[in-house]
Protein backbone atom coordinates (compact mmCIF):
# COMPACT_ATOMS: atom_id res chain seq x y z
CA UNK A 1 0.00 0.00 0.00
CA UNK A 2 1.39 3.23 -1.03
CA UNK A 3 1.97 6.41 1.70
CA UNK A 4 -0.39 8.60 1.44
CA UNK A 5 -0.43 11.95 2.99
CA UNK A 6 -2.80 15.37 2.87
CA UNK A 7 -2.15 18.50 3.40
CA UNK A 8 -4.99 21.27 3.86
CA UNK A 9 -4.32 24.69 2.22
CA UNK A 10 -5.01 28.29 3.59
CA UNK A 11 -2.62 29.76 0.65
CA UNK A 12 -2.52 29.95 -2.12
CA UNK A 13 -6.35 29.59 -2.29
CA UNK A 14 -9.31 31.11 -4.45
CA UNK A 15 -11.77 33.55 -2.38
CA UNK A 16 -15.13 33.64 -4.10
CA UNK A 17 -14.35 36.57 -6.81
CA UNK A 18 -11.10 34.40 -7.76
CA UNK A 19 -8.25 36.04 -6.07
CA UNK A 20 -5.72 34.59 -4.39
CA UNK A 21 -5.83 34.81 -0.91
CA UNK A 22 -4.43 33.98 2.54
CA UNK A 23 -7.30 31.89 4.90
CA UNK A 24 -7.27 31.80 8.32
CA UNK A 25 -7.14 28.11 9.71
CA UNK A 26 -10.39 26.92 11.57
CA UNK A 27 -9.93 24.91 14.12
CA UNK A 28 -12.41 21.86 13.64
CA UNK A 29 -11.00 21.61 10.41
CA UNK A 30 -7.91 20.49 11.90
CA UNK A 31 -9.59 17.98 14.30
CA UNK A 32 -11.91 16.75 11.67
CA UNK A 33 -9.46 15.89 9.32
CA UNK A 34 -6.99 14.43 11.16
CA UNK A 35 -9.88 12.19 12.37
CA UNK A 36 -10.88 11.00 8.70
CA UNK A 37 -6.91 10.85 7.87
CA UNK A 38 -6.05 8.36 11.10
CA UNK A 39 -9.04 6.45 10.13
CA UNK A 40 -8.26 6.06 6.39
CA UNK A 41 -4.66 5.28 7.21
CA UNK A 42 -3.32 8.69 6.17
CA UNK A 43 0.68 8.81 7.65
CA UNK A 44 0.41 12.94 8.26
CA UNK A 45 -1.61 15.80 7.87
CA UNK A 46 0.01 18.77 6.85
CA UNK A 47 -1.55 21.94 7.91
CA UNK A 48 -0.07 24.93 5.33
CA UNK A 49 0.03 28.64 6.17
CA UNK A 50 2.25 31.29 6.22
CA UNK A 51 0.68 32.96 9.40
CA UNK A 52 3.00 32.35 12.30
CA UNK A 53 0.22 33.04 14.55
CA UNK A 54 -2.14 30.56 12.81
CA UNK A 55 0.56 27.67 13.25
CA UNK A 56 1.25 28.66 17.00
CA UNK A 57 -2.54 28.54 17.57
CA UNK A 58 -2.84 25.51 15.77
CA UNK A 59 0.31 23.98 17.90
CA UNK A 60 -1.35 25.11 21.07
CA UNK A 61 -4.84 23.40 20.58
CA UNK A 62 -2.49 20.30 19.76
CA UNK A 63 -1.11 20.86 23.00
CA UNK A 64 -4.01 20.79 25.00
CA UNK A 65 -5.06 17.49 23.79
CA UNK A 66 -1.83 15.72 24.40
CA UNK A 67 -1.90 16.48 27.59
CA UNK A 68 -3.20 16.11 31.24
CA UNK A 69 -7.01 16.36 31.86
CA UNK A 70 -8.01 16.29 27.88
CA UNK A 71 -6.14 13.50 26.83
CA UNK A 72 -7.58 11.46 29.53
CA UNK A 73 -11.21 12.34 28.82
CA UNK A 74 -10.38 11.43 25.00
CA UNK A 75 -7.59 9.91 24.37
CA UNK A 76 -8.50 8.81 20.11
CA UNK A 77 -8.37 12.53 20.00
CA UNK A 78 -4.85 13.51 20.91
CA UNK A 79 -3.76 10.12 18.70
CA UNK A 80 -5.73 11.51 16.00
CA UNK A 81 -3.64 15.35 16.68
CA UNK A 82 -0.48 13.28 16.37
CA UNK A 83 -0.53 13.03 12.66
CA UNK A 84 -0.67 17.12 12.41
CA UNK A 85 2.48 18.81 11.11
CA UNK A 86 2.98 22.35 10.85
CA UNK A 87 4.28 23.71 7.89
CA UNK A 88 4.80 27.32 6.38
CA UNK A 89 4.01 26.02 2.62
CA UNK A 90 2.69 23.69 0.23
CA UNK A 91 6.76 23.00 -0.62
CA UNK A 92 7.24 22.85 2.72
CA UNK A 93 5.46 19.43 3.31
CA UNK A 94 6.74 18.22 -0.13
CA UNK A 95 9.90 18.11 1.32
CA UNK A 96 8.61 17.19 5.16
CA UNK A 97 7.56 13.88 2.88
CA UNK A 98 10.53 13.19 1.03
CA UNK A 99 12.67 13.77 4.11
CA UNK A 100 10.29 10.49 5.50
CA UNK A 101 9.96 8.05 2.75
CA UNK A 102 13.22 9.62 0.59
CA UNK A 103 10.91 10.20 -2.37
CA UNK A 104 8.98 13.74 -3.63
CA UNK A 105 5.32 13.01 -3.28
CA UNK A 106 3.30 12.88 -6.25
CA UNK A 107 0.75 16.07 -6.38
CA UNK A 108 -3.08 15.14 -6.21
CA UNK A 109 -5.03 17.83 -6.80
CA UNK A 110 -8.76 18.47 -5.63
CA UNK A 111 -11.45 20.82 -7.10
CA UNK A 112 -15.13 20.83 -6.94
CA UNK A 113 -15.08 22.78 -10.53
CA UNK A 114 -14.30 20.41 -13.75
CA UNK A 115 -10.93 20.64 -15.05
CA UNK A 116 -9.59 18.85 -17.98
CA UNK A 117 -8.03 15.92 -17.56
CA UNK A 118 -9.18 14.87 -14.18
CA UNK A 119 -8.51 11.61 -12.82
CA UNK A 120 -10.92 9.28 -11.07
CA UNK A 121 -11.46 8.01 -7.97
CA UNK A 122 -11.24 4.13 -8.76
CA UNK A 123 -7.55 5.18 -10.93
CA UNK A 124 -6.22 6.65 -7.85
CA UNK A 125 -7.51 3.82 -5.61
CA UNK A 126 -5.70 1.28 -7.59
CA UNK A 127 -2.62 3.09 -7.69
CA UNK A 128 -2.52 3.62 -3.87
CA UNK A 129 -2.88 -0.30 -3.68
CA UNK A 130 0.43 -0.51 -5.87
CA UNK A 131 3.94 0.00 -4.66
CA UNK A 132 4.30 3.58 -6.18
CA UNK A 133 4.22 6.46 -4.11
CA UNK A 134 4.43 8.74 -1.87
CA UNK A 135 1.37 10.60 -2.83
CA UNK A 136 0.01 13.98 -1.38
CA UNK A 137 -3.34 14.98 -1.51
CA UNK A 138 -4.15 18.55 -1.66
CA UNK A 139 -7.37 20.69 0.01
CA UNK A 140 -8.32 23.84 -0.56
CA UNK A 141 -9.88 25.95 2.15
CA UNK A 142 -12.08 28.99 1.33
CA UNK A 143 -13.00 29.16 -2.27
CA UNK A 144 -10.36 26.11 -3.19
CA UNK A 145 -7.29 25.62 -4.23
CA UNK A 146 -5.36 28.21 -6.32
CA UNK A 147 -4.80 27.78 -10.27
CA UNK A 148 -1.04 27.15 -9.52
CA UNK A 149 -0.98 24.40 -7.02
CA UNK A 150 -3.95 22.89 -9.77
CA UNK A 151 -1.32 23.75 -12.32
CA UNK A 152 1.64 21.82 -10.98
CA UNK A 153 -0.19 18.40 -9.71
CA UNK A 154 0.20 15.29 -11.41
CA UNK A 155 -3.51 14.86 -10.59
CA UNK A 156 -6.62 16.19 -10.56
CA UNK A 157 -9.21 14.62 -8.82
CA UNK A 158 -12.90 14.65 -10.16
CA UNK A 159 -14.99 16.81 -8.30
CA UNK A 160 -17.30 15.09 -5.61
CA UNK A 161 -20.92 14.56 -6.76
CA UNK A 162 -24.41 12.92 -5.70
CA UNK A 163 -27.22 12.79 -7.93
CA UNK A 164 -28.01 17.21 -7.33
CA UNK A 165 -25.48 20.50 -9.15
CA UNK A 166 -25.31 21.31 -5.73
CA UNK A 167 -21.50 20.58 -4.57
CA UNK A 168 -20.88 23.13 -1.74
CA UNK A 169 -19.43 20.60 0.53
CA UNK A 170 -17.36 21.57 3.87
CA UNK A 171 -13.82 21.24 3.38
CA UNK A 172 -14.25 18.80 6.13
CA UNK A 173 -17.16 16.60 4.48
CA UNK A 174 -15.32 16.70 1.22
CA UNK A 175 -12.18 15.92 2.92
CA UNK A 176 -13.75 12.69 4.59
CA UNK A 177 -15.99 11.34 1.49
CA UNK A 178 -12.25 11.72 -0.52
CA UNK A 179 -10.56 9.53 1.47
CA UNK A 180 -13.24 7.29 1.73
CA UNK A 181 -13.47 6.93 -1.85
CA UNK A 182 -9.70 6.05 -2.20
CA UNK A 183 -8.99 4.37 1.13
CA UNK A 184 -12.75 2.95 2.68
CA UNK A 185 -13.20 -0.66 3.04
CA UNK A 186 -15.84 -1.53 0.44
CA UNK B 1 -35.43 7.46 -6.87
CA UNK B 2 -37.09 6.58 -3.21
CA UNK B 3 -37.28 9.53 -1.10
CA UNK B 4 -33.86 9.84 1.79
CA UNK B 5 -34.40 12.17 4.97
CA UNK B 6 -31.87 12.47 7.69
CA UNK B 7 -31.99 12.90 11.45
CA UNK B 8 -29.17 14.31 13.46
CA UNK B 9 -30.57 12.73 17.05
CA UNK B 10 -29.21 14.69 20.26
CA UNK B 11 -31.43 12.98 22.49
CA UNK B 12 -31.43 9.83 22.97
CA UNK B 13 -27.67 9.40 22.20
CA UNK B 14 -24.77 7.72 24.57
CA UNK B 15 -21.95 9.69 26.76
CA UNK B 16 -18.53 7.72 26.58
CA UNK B 17 -19.71 5.54 29.52
CA UNK B 18 -22.82 3.99 28.20
CA UNK B 19 -25.44 6.27 29.73
CA UNK B 20 -28.04 7.86 27.70
CA UNK B 21 -28.07 11.42 27.90
CA UNK B 22 -28.82 14.56 26.04
CA UNK B 23 -26.13 16.41 24.38
CA UNK B 24 -26.33 20.16 22.70
CA UNK B 25 -26.37 21.18 19.31
CA UNK B 26 -23.24 22.20 17.29
CA UNK B 27 -23.71 24.77 15.13
CA UNK B 28 -21.25 23.34 12.38
CA UNK B 29 -22.88 20.03 12.92
CA UNK B 30 -25.90 21.56 11.60
CA UNK B 31 -24.23 23.52 8.72
CA UNK B 32 -22.16 20.92 7.55
CA UNK B 33 -24.62 18.34 7.48
CA UNK B 34 -27.41 20.53 5.22
CA UNK B 35 -24.45 21.20 2.71
CA UNK B 36 -23.72 17.18 2.44
CA UNK B 37 -27.90 16.81 2.34
CA UNK B 38 -28.06 18.99 -0.10
CA UNK B 39 -25.63 17.29 -2.08
CA UNK B 40 -26.72 14.34 -1.94
CA UNK B 41 -30.22 15.14 -2.34
CA UNK B 42 -32.02 14.42 0.92
CA UNK B 43 -35.05 15.73 1.35
CA UNK B 44 -34.98 17.12 4.63
CA UNK B 45 -32.51 17.29 7.66
CA UNK B 46 -34.28 17.06 10.92
CA UNK B 47 -32.01 18.48 14.10
CA UNK B 48 -33.51 16.55 16.93
CA UNK B 49 -33.30 18.23 20.42
CA UNK B 50 -35.72 18.10 23.66
CA UNK B 51 -33.93 21.33 24.72
CA UNK B 52 -36.37 24.42 23.19
CA UNK B 53 -33.61 26.83 23.34
CA UNK B 54 -31.23 24.68 20.97
CA UNK B 55 -34.10 24.38 18.87
CA UNK B 56 -34.40 28.31 19.04
CA UNK B 57 -30.56 29.07 18.80
CA UNK B 58 -30.82 26.76 15.14
CA UNK B 59 -33.89 28.86 13.97
CA UNK B 60 -31.62 31.62 15.09
CA UNK B 61 -28.79 31.06 12.96
CA UNK B 62 -30.76 29.69 9.82
CA UNK B 63 -32.57 33.35 9.98
CA UNK B 64 -28.85 35.21 9.79
CA UNK B 65 -27.92 33.01 6.54
CA UNK B 66 -31.54 33.51 5.00
CA UNK B 67 -31.49 37.26 4.98
CA UNK B 68 -30.07 40.18 3.89
CA UNK B 69 -25.93 40.38 3.65
CA UNK B 70 -25.36 36.88 4.72
CA UNK B 71 -27.49 35.63 2.15
CA UNK B 72 -26.20 37.85 -0.62
CA UNK B 73 -22.28 36.74 0.42
CA UNK B 74 -23.10 33.12 0.27
CA UNK B 75 -26.28 32.22 -1.37
CA UNK B 76 -25.91 28.30 -1.03
CA UNK B 77 -25.53 28.52 2.42
CA UNK B 78 -29.02 29.54 2.69
CA UNK B 79 -29.65 26.91 -0.25
CA UNK B 80 -28.96 23.74 2.13
CA UNK B 81 -29.92 25.56 4.86
CA UNK B 82 -33.28 25.54 3.58
CA UNK B 83 -33.51 21.30 4.32
CA UNK B 84 -33.16 22.13 7.92
CA UNK B 85 -36.43 21.27 9.94
CA UNK B 86 -36.17 21.44 13.77
CA UNK B 87 -38.21 18.89 16.11
CA UNK B 88 -38.11 17.62 19.64
CA UNK B 89 -37.99 13.87 19.37
CA UNK B 90 -37.17 11.43 16.25
CA UNK B 91 -40.94 10.48 16.66
CA UNK B 92 -41.77 14.45 15.94
CA UNK B 93 -39.48 13.85 12.49
CA UNK B 94 -41.17 10.19 11.72
CA UNK B 95 -44.35 11.98 11.36
CA UNK B 96 -43.55 14.55 9.42
CA UNK B 97 -41.97 12.24 6.85
CA UNK B 98 -45.45 10.69 6.89
CA UNK B 99 -47.36 13.99 6.72
CA UNK B 100 -45.32 15.05 3.75
CA UNK B 101 -45.32 11.77 2.11
CA UNK B 102 -48.10 9.69 2.98
CA UNK B 103 -46.06 7.31 4.25
CA UNK B 104 -43.96 6.32 7.73
CA UNK B 105 -40.17 6.03 7.01
CA UNK B 106 -37.94 2.96 7.91
CA UNK B 107 -35.82 4.10 9.81
CA UNK B 108 -31.92 3.06 9.16
CA UNK B 109 -29.71 3.50 11.94
CA UNK B 110 -25.76 4.05 11.82
CA UNK B 111 -23.17 3.05 14.39
CA UNK B 112 -19.93 3.07 14.63
CA UNK B 113 -19.83 -0.08 16.55
CA UNK B 114 -20.44 -3.70 15.43
CA UNK B 115 -23.81 -4.80 15.24
CA UNK B 116 -25.25 -8.20 14.74
CA UNK B 117 -27.69 -8.01 11.07
CA UNK B 118 -26.21 -4.80 10.13
CA UNK B 119 -26.89 -3.61 6.38
CA UNK B 120 -24.51 -3.22 3.94
CA UNK B 121 -23.98 0.25 2.06
CA UNK B 122 -24.60 -2.02 -1.45
CA UNK B 123 -28.00 -3.17 0.17
CA UNK B 124 -29.19 0.11 1.31
CA UNK B 125 -27.90 1.74 -2.35
CA UNK B 126 -30.05 -0.78 -4.19
CA UNK B 127 -33.35 0.10 -1.85
CA UNK B 128 -32.49 3.81 -2.12
CA UNK B 129 -32.43 3.42 -6.31
CA UNK B 130 -35.78 1.85 -6.07
CA UNK B 131 -38.74 3.06 -6.48
CA UNK B 132 -39.68 2.01 -2.13
CA UNK B 133 -39.34 4.23 0.44
CA UNK B 134 -38.99 6.96 2.77
CA UNK B 135 -36.04 6.36 4.48
CA UNK B 136 -34.91 7.98 7.95
CA UNK B 137 -31.04 7.92 8.12
CA UNK B 138 -30.44 8.55 12.04
CA UNK B 139 -27.47 10.19 12.98
CA UNK B 140 -25.98 10.25 16.22
CA UNK B 141 -24.07 12.61 18.50
CA UNK B 142 -21.93 12.53 21.42
CA UNK B 143 -20.68 8.59 21.68
CA UNK B 144 -23.65 7.40 19.04
CA UNK B 145 -27.42 6.10 19.13
CA UNK B 146 -29.12 4.81 22.27
CA UNK B 147 -30.08 1.55 21.86
CA UNK B 148 -33.04 2.14 21.88
CA UNK B 149 -32.98 3.57 18.80
CA UNK B 150 -30.90 1.12 17.26
CA UNK B 151 -33.39 -1.84 18.23
CA UNK B 152 -36.53 -0.41 16.74
CA UNK B 153 -34.53 0.88 13.49
CA UNK B 154 -35.38 -1.58 10.66
CA UNK B 155 -31.29 -1.41 9.27
CA UNK B 156 -28.27 -0.62 11.68
CA UNK B 157 -25.72 0.34 8.71
CA UNK B 158 -22.11 -1.94 8.87
CA UNK B 159 -19.43 0.87 10.52
CA UNK B 160 -17.58 2.85 8.33
CA UNK B 161 -14.02 1.82 7.76
CA UNK B 162 -10.59 2.30 6.39
CA UNK B 163 -7.49 0.04 6.34
CA UNK B 164 -7.09 1.13 10.41
CA UNK B 165 -9.00 -0.05 13.52
CA UNK B 166 -9.46 4.01 14.56
CA UNK B 167 -13.06 4.81 13.55
CA UNK B 168 -13.72 7.99 15.87
CA UNK B 169 -15.04 9.92 12.86
CA UNK B 170 -16.61 13.33 13.54
CA UNK B 171 -20.40 13.40 12.78
CA UNK B 172 -19.84 15.97 10.22
CA UNK B 173 -17.27 13.27 8.47
CA UNK B 174 -19.26 9.93 8.83
CA UNK B 175 -22.83 11.84 7.85
CA UNK B 176 -20.82 12.99 4.72
CA UNK B 177 -18.75 9.57 3.99
CA UNK B 178 -22.17 7.60 4.28
CA UNK B 179 -24.13 9.64 1.92
CA UNK B 180 -22.13 9.61 -0.31
CA UNK B 181 -21.57 5.86 -0.14
CA UNK B 182 -25.23 5.86 -0.73
CA UNK B 183 -26.12 8.27 -2.98
CA UNK B 184 -22.63 9.43 -5.12
CA UNK B 185 -22.33 9.55 -8.49
CA UNK B 186 -20.03 6.45 -8.85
Amino acid sequence: MADLYVALLHHPVQDKYGNVVTSSVTNIDVHDLARSCRTYGVSALYVVTPVDALRGLVRRIMRHWEQGQARDYNPTRAEALGLVRLERTLEGAEIDVERTTGRLPTLVATSARVQAGTASYGDLRARLEGDGGPYLLVLGTSWGLAEEVIERSAHVLEPLAGPTDYNHLSVRAAGAVILDRLRGTR
